[in-house]
């Protein structure tokens, strides 16, 4: 992964953080083959691993709220298996390299996998729990 | 993962196949203070082991189309890494159980992850890609 964020601290964070930066998937050129057609797409799903993170907690406090969560309740890097996973948005592709928007990795992150992202949740039926919550009492105190 | 499917040609596959097929996500007993709060999502990434593919390949026909496309660009259990991502929605929890509905994997599926889902794409910048022009020729031939 190509990144402009070199340490964790210059990712947007938090309530209302906009992931809108722009970086490179680099895809090993053996594997170039598997990327056939994915320009079609306009977003993908990027699995990849925090190999800049150790350790997880169960239960922590997430840069969004100042209530702690189950770590399966939140994007936290500190997890059992430390495997990160971001939905981007295809801008271009040049051969094995996929430019991307959205990004919120580390330069140099392994990517693990890349899958198109095929269809939304119905909005009527997504519920966004402590996050929606969060962000309703942070509106409130505006 | 409790799954009601024991084979893989049992999985519903291809052009609208649906997945309304229930299961359970056990977690270990030691990871489950890591679920608190999870209740409140209606949706859950999980991601899992396709531990009964063996080897991969970069370009194949998956049961969605009759053109070959490139793995990344599909969800074909036969990738590099094998590495699979399922939406599900959460319908109740037990403790360490998740009920869930919307499964696609195996009975017995090891789960890596799992992540609340926060977040839409955009409807008016999803570009589905060779599937949705598989869909539009399937429609076609109706």
């Amino acid at each position: 992964m190509r990144s402009p964020y070199a340490q964790t601290h210059e990712i947007p964070k938090g309530l209302g953080a906009k992931h809108e930066a722009e970086g490179v998937l680099e895809i090993r050129a053996e594997l170039e083959p598997g990327l056939t057609d994915i320009e079609g797409f306009s977003h993908l799903f990027v699995i990849w691993a925090f190999d800049r993170s150790g350790g997880f907690d169960l239960v922590g406090t997430p840069p969004s709220d100042n209530r702690p969560h189950g770590v399966f309740a939140t994007r936290s890097p500190r997890r059992p298996n430390p495997i990160g996973l971001t939905v981007v948005e295809l801008l271009s592709r040049e051969g094995p390299l996929l430019r991307v928007r959205g990004i919120d990795m580390l330069e140099g992150t392994p990517i693990l996998d890349i899958k198109p992202y095929l269809s939304n949740v119905p909005p009527e039926r997504l519920r966004r729990g402590w996050l929606a919550e969060a962000e309703a009492r942070s509106e409130g105190k505006q």
